[in-house]
């Protein structure tokens, strides 16, 4: 009897094998590991936004393509932003980077700042190569905010998650830097 | 012999819980609930597009940012407007608002009207708090047309599924109407 | 003791019938296929981007909405391009259309050519009818780069996956065509 019983966990450790979700790592089949209480994978990353200025062209990275519209200038309405942007590990500019942001974000309210972004992470070093795709509305009024981790390749291959967005520091109207905690939620390995 | 199999059916019933699947709810931990039949969350909205046409000042919510380009200024090729629109349960613009919407759309077609949209429904109600990313074709020849559901956060955490789009009403070139039946069919609860 | 046995493995499969990983075919109910080493869809197919330029009226497809900024004209920073383009199963231009690319792309590096993507390629034919929804990075440096598959409708019902996109032919500033091969590993059929 107990031997049956044996039997049957065994199929279904294989069942369970079968279906990925063991904690045993395969060789060469990818397979989904999730879990949406803890995240599967999770870093915390600074974004850098260099504005250009139509001075600091050795620095900026990214560039207004639109001006604000006259429904409300005083919030930048309609201002779009296409990036190239540094990414690092650490709060500093100067610190190693890990990655770079590209992608665009726009301004689109009318009674204070808030603004959405499109844009890919894309890792290209020995820790990671591969992207990560992020969309989302970074409502500013909000310390803490939300956007969606939408899909990702290479390392990142099919991920999906969420990046916990706070702005971490700002010089004026040409710097600005968000935190940026990105917990993956569904990592396929 | 019948114990026996009982016991692998309350194993297989434990694998199914393990794997998040079973109808049983859970205290605190979150899990997915998908069926691809009938979806796992649904509503109706009504998303009201007011275009500032330069006197509209108190009421538009969206602004065109470029302006149709010559390839095809009949059908507003390249035209893109920002927008923070208000998004209802009921038709009327003046119902209770459930959401905003915050994104951008823009024309794409020579030889008729078809649009792009990205955008955000950013819910901040006793209802429902958190967002839904929806991106997608609005090919507004076609009386019924579906969209992507791609992500979310908050109490649409990770959420995805379809959302199908018809023109509901328009006036003229400055606002219209369009009614959003969305479909959620992976629900992390 | 074997009937037994034989009980638990029939009971599994029927475990494995209702997760829907079974290879069965059911008839009405839509189920997740999923396989993260053999795309459960794949396609390859061509996209042909015809910029207009003053002249080509008739011809062109696809039209810049602003215009390079200062911080790097060489390399286009900041050109965005709205677009409607054919996509082919063969090379030529000419050859049978499998499915329109709508959405934009635009430059976003100073050091070189790099652009970021978001479009739907739209199918309406006898073979599929739906869409599927691409972003990502096209960082055209690299040789071959990925960018993601994050959802779709109709045929492609909540599909995702990753497309493999190479310069495939480019003459002067105003046609390029892009090889794109599109591998679904989530397919809901």
């Amino acid at each position: 009897m107990q031997g049956l019983i044996t039997s049957s966990v065994k199929l279904i450790m294989f069942v369970l094998l079968l279906l990925g979700m063991s904690g045993v790592a395969h060789s060469r089949r990818r397979r989904l590991v999730s879990s949406y209480d803890a995240p599967c994978n999770r870093m915390t990353v600074y974004y850098h936004d260099i504005l250009y200025n139509g001075e600091n062209h050795a620095n900026a990275t990214s560039s207004a393509i639109t001006q604000p519209t006259e429904l409300s200038r005083s919030t930048y309405f309609g201002e779009l932003v296409v990036f190239d942007d540094v990414v690092t590990a650490e709060q500093a500019l100067s610190s190693e980077p890990v990655a770079r942001a590209q992608g665009f974000y726009f301004y689109d309210k009318k009674g204070g700042f808030s603004s959405w972004f499109a844009f890919s992470l894309v890792f290209n070093s020995t820790a990671y190569r591969g992207t990560l795709e992020l969309v989302g509305a970074d409502v500013s009024v909000d310390k803490i905010r939300d956007i969606s981790v939408i899909g990702g390749t290479g390392d990142f291959f099919m991920a999906r998650g969420i990046a916990t967005v706070s702005t971490d520091s700002y010089d004026g109207m040409y710097y600005f830097r968000l935190k940026m905690d990105v917990k993956l939620y569904e990592c396929y390995v």
